[in-house]
């Protein structure tokens, strides 16, 4: 077991109707930033009740900020406001890439220099401001952890930046609020926090605690997604689901784990950089080859655990046999609520594979991941994944 | 699945040599109340170790602090030294008594009147000073909590006092020191700590993530406690140990499930009101009584649940079977750590049952627990535990 650090601030209030504490939680600050993205909250009736929730407070808005969210112009538009309006605090509402966004907006506010010195730790941000958030989309975890990741277009950069600044003060969930999330946004949000998941639990030391946390992350993800692709109303889907994907990133459910170097995130960011699809897809078609890659003598004993207790398979059979049932079980879940298999599939063929081979091998450090991977094993996962 | 409003502000500085962070965490403070229990923390080393890593600081001391500790001297003596010396922050070193018993302090020290009208709540605390911990027994979690609990001797009261004010700035959590843990209090901490699981894992309305969360606690706190025991300097599962431990009593392990009462808590709070005995044998000894009393149509299901998952009873047995399975494996498991299983083994006779019966069904508020007891209930409980 590992020796760790771990804090986590940030208030959750979560449930039904749980937006109307915002007031309460705004109390401390006068003038907000809201951030959103396109129209969704707007139809979800969420932008006026905000608005009419914080009416003695001095609102600004940021609106129009895209998955993958963009360094340029979202990032540098939200600091520019945040300083000219001499904001106190952030307000985001919408999914992991608002969250995101304002994370990188908040620490820029508190910086006299180039916001991207921050994210690409050229400069430690010493402050932020503080943020807000009201979930509409369940799948990053953003709203429980310290972190974002932010897209430069014009370099092919998808940088995750972490710094303890960056946790919400406080993340307002309301499961009803992702109702009307759509079947493809649902199950790519699954595959995200499976993801999340599993990038903690593929590493060489755990622990039996971690080990079951995250089995029930994996089962309770599952199940969910099901439902809530069944019947997008199922509050109680709805709500586990949220919860599940909020675990996602913060550390708890691998305290004193080694780290695993989170090598199919690193290697999704650049398909998303590179091709700006959907992250909860991009991870669900890398993940299965992914694993394939990596199994064999040494890895096995954790693909015959996940087998085991994640999808039920007999314990008695051949360990291989195991692991190559837990493999496929993995891809064919993520088929079976929908999500698209292959690169191809999402507008990715063979041309740029080697480019991104090299751009993953050169700035991801995936030499120390729980499996080493070198250049020659990112292209080939990339090609099998094609 | 409930709403809930969740937070957890505690660092937890975690593993081997993590006190050496001790002078970073007292930084921004200089008068300390260092509060202990007896001469351990002096044979650990660990006393002598605090005092010269805080050799810059202003050092106060409050000893002397017992296993449920009183607010007669403990409390009153620490917010007297608190007053006086003006002190900044509580460094508390020990177990979960002397953490209980410093909280109370942090607060009384901030509170012009009785300490005891804060724990009674019949005032509400505004603030209380910080509290930083160094734990040197895994047990309680109040190291991860906003809690504890007061004993008064002279009316019988054991309080549990909670506020949000009261989370520990900083655990410091090195399991090292609880390599000399004796067998006796091994056994009694991890009875506590499975208690804390089931007092969550026992009600109506769970989750199928809660559900996994605290059945990987009670598998990993029984295997851990065992490996404890046969080697008291296993440093992996004194660190699991710790871990699960810490995640007993902040509602980690059950957001969004329904209350259900703490009833082996509160029952066994009587108990050691009454005879002061160690609060983790007295629910040791409650517990498969309790699950007895309350075995029902209405709970089998939870009951069936639990052995299966974490007894690994032969799922297609009849339902009462693999209950009453569940319930002998329980009393067996605690049996076997060496925990007497009986009242009268730790001093208890059944002179006092009916006025503890009557205290607890007046005091305790388990009418409204998950399976609702009344005086009888208690009482049949309590006479079942002899």
């Amino acid at each position: 077991m590992q020796n760790f650090d771990y804090c986590t601030p940030t208030r959750l209030i979560f449930g039904k109707d749980s937006v109307e504490k915002l007031p309460e939680v705004m109390k401390p600050w006068k003038r907000i930033l809201l951030t959103y993205g396109g129209g969704n909250i707007k139809k979800l009736g969420l932008y006026d009740k905000v608005k009419e929730l914080l009416k003695d407070f001095e609102l600004y808005e940021l609106s129009g900020i895209q998955p993958n969210p963009k360094y340029n112009p979202s990032v540098l538009d939200g600091v520019k406001i945040c300083k000219e309006k001499n904001i106190d605090v952030i307000l985001a509402v919408g999914g992991g890439s608002v969250l995101d966004c304002s994370k990188a907006i908040a620490a820029g506010a508190k910086y006299d220099g180039e916001t991207w010195d921050l994210i690409t730790y050229k400069v430690k941000a010493k402050e932020a401001l503080p943020i807000v958030d009201i979930l509409t989309l369940a799948a990053t975890g953003s709203e429980f952890d310290c972190g974002g990741v932010i897209s430069r277009t014009e370099t092919n950069d998808k940088i995750g930046y972490l710094d303890p600044v960056l946790f919400p003060v406080c993340s307002i969930l309301d499961p009803v609020y992702t109702f009307s999330v759509s079947k493809k946004q649902t199950a790519a949000g699954c595959a995200d926090a499976m993801n999340h998941v599993m990038e903690q639990y593929f590493t060489s030391d755990t622990t039996l605690l971690n080990d079951g946390f995250c089995e029930a992350e994996f089962k309770s993800l599952m199940e969910n997604a099901r439902a809530c692709l069944r019947n997008p109303e199922d509050y109680r889907a709805r709500a586990e689901m949220m919860l599940c994907c909020t675990y996602g990133c913060n550390g708890i459910l691998s305290l004193g784990n080694s780290p695993s170097g989170w090598p199919c995130h690193a290697i999704e960011h650049a398909l998303s950089a590179y091709y700006d699809i959907t992250h909860g897809e991009g991870l669900a078609i890398i993940t299965p080859r992914w694993m394939k890659h990596i199994l064999s003598d040494k890895t096995i004993d954790r693909f015959v655990k996940y087998g085991v207790n994640v999808f039920g398979i007999d314990k008695n059979l051949d360990k291989y046999e195991i692991a190559n049932k837990a493999i496929d079980e993995t891809y064919k879940f993520f088929e079976s609520i929908g999500i698209p298999m292959h690169l191809k599939d999402v507008g990715i063929d063979d041309s740029r594979i080697d480019e991104m081979a090299h751009h993953i091998a050169v700035n991801e450090g995936l030499d120390q991941a729980y499996v080493p991977l070198m250049e020659d094993d990112i292209r080939s996962i990339l090609l099998a994944s094609l």
